[in-house]
């Protein structure tokens, strides 16, 4: 394998703090609510970057999966036993670390966003803060694998 | 300036070909709809990792920006007066060059995904490919100074 060239440094510019501190305490699967609240601790230095962020009620989130696990090209979701490709699925076993989580902004307190619909450990570096400005509307989204699952699921239940 | 950890090691998982050979191509502004065409050329040695991805329609696509430019933490959008924080806007100025766009995936051909709504130049460097799952509703989002300033758009228009 070439070492592969590096695009540009990446840099926490803050942690999250939320209620779990194993990764088996983060609530997984097709279906799955995530209904926890948490708070982004952005570093006082990025403080000015924060600026009008209250006027959006959703923020994209970007943070870092724990590298140190390498990647998977295809493998199961919890609770599905058919294999996706890992870029069909939200696995944290990519070939850049990088999740990406959408949370509901409650409020803000200086350099803290305390946040609805955290889904990632405790201590997570984060990336980047993005606005959520706008959705695909219900009726034009299709799901793939992820819809059967949950067919599967609701006809099983 | 300390020098900051190095989280990980961003790699390219592949190119997007856009009809925008440069930034000044781009369509810009609040309200602005990305109706072009392009292409995400997955390097093959990633392919097997697109696996059952033909089942959704949109995908989030995590891309580079010109890192040489540095980052703001205060500025104004395009068409926009009044600056806002980096972390409200959808500034390419950030701590983390990572872009994210939302694109409608139209087919696959092996390693390659045709989709509709790109908005960077042709031959950036591609980070990741993530299922778009769900949607926040409409009626919960409210979207900041975007809203102002379309609103202000439309009285002036």
């Amino acid at each position: 394998m070439t070492i592969p060239e590096l695009l540009f440094r990446p840099r926490a510019i803050g942690v999250a703090r939320t209620p779990f501190k194993e990764t088996a305490h983060v609530p997984k699967g097709p279906g799955t609510k995530h209904e926890a609240n948490g708070t982004l601790e952005i570093l006082p230095e990025f403080e000015a970057g924060l600026t009008d962020i209250e006027g959006f009620s959703h923020l994209f989130v970007l943070w870092v999966f724990d590298p140190s696990e390498g990647f998977e090209l295809l493998g199961a979701p919890p609770g599905e036993e058919v294999p996706h490709g890992v870029f069909a699925t939200r696995s944290p076993f990519r070939p850049n670390p990088i999740a990406l989580t959408v949370v509901e902004l409650l409020r803000r307190d200086r350099s803290s966003l305390h946040v609805h619909g955290v889904d990632m450990l405790d201590g997570t570096p984060i990336l980047d803060i993005k606005p959520y400005m706008s959705s695909v509307p219900a009726e034009a989204l299709r799901r793939g694998w992820l819809e059967e699952a949950e067919r599967r699921r609701a006809s099983t239940a």
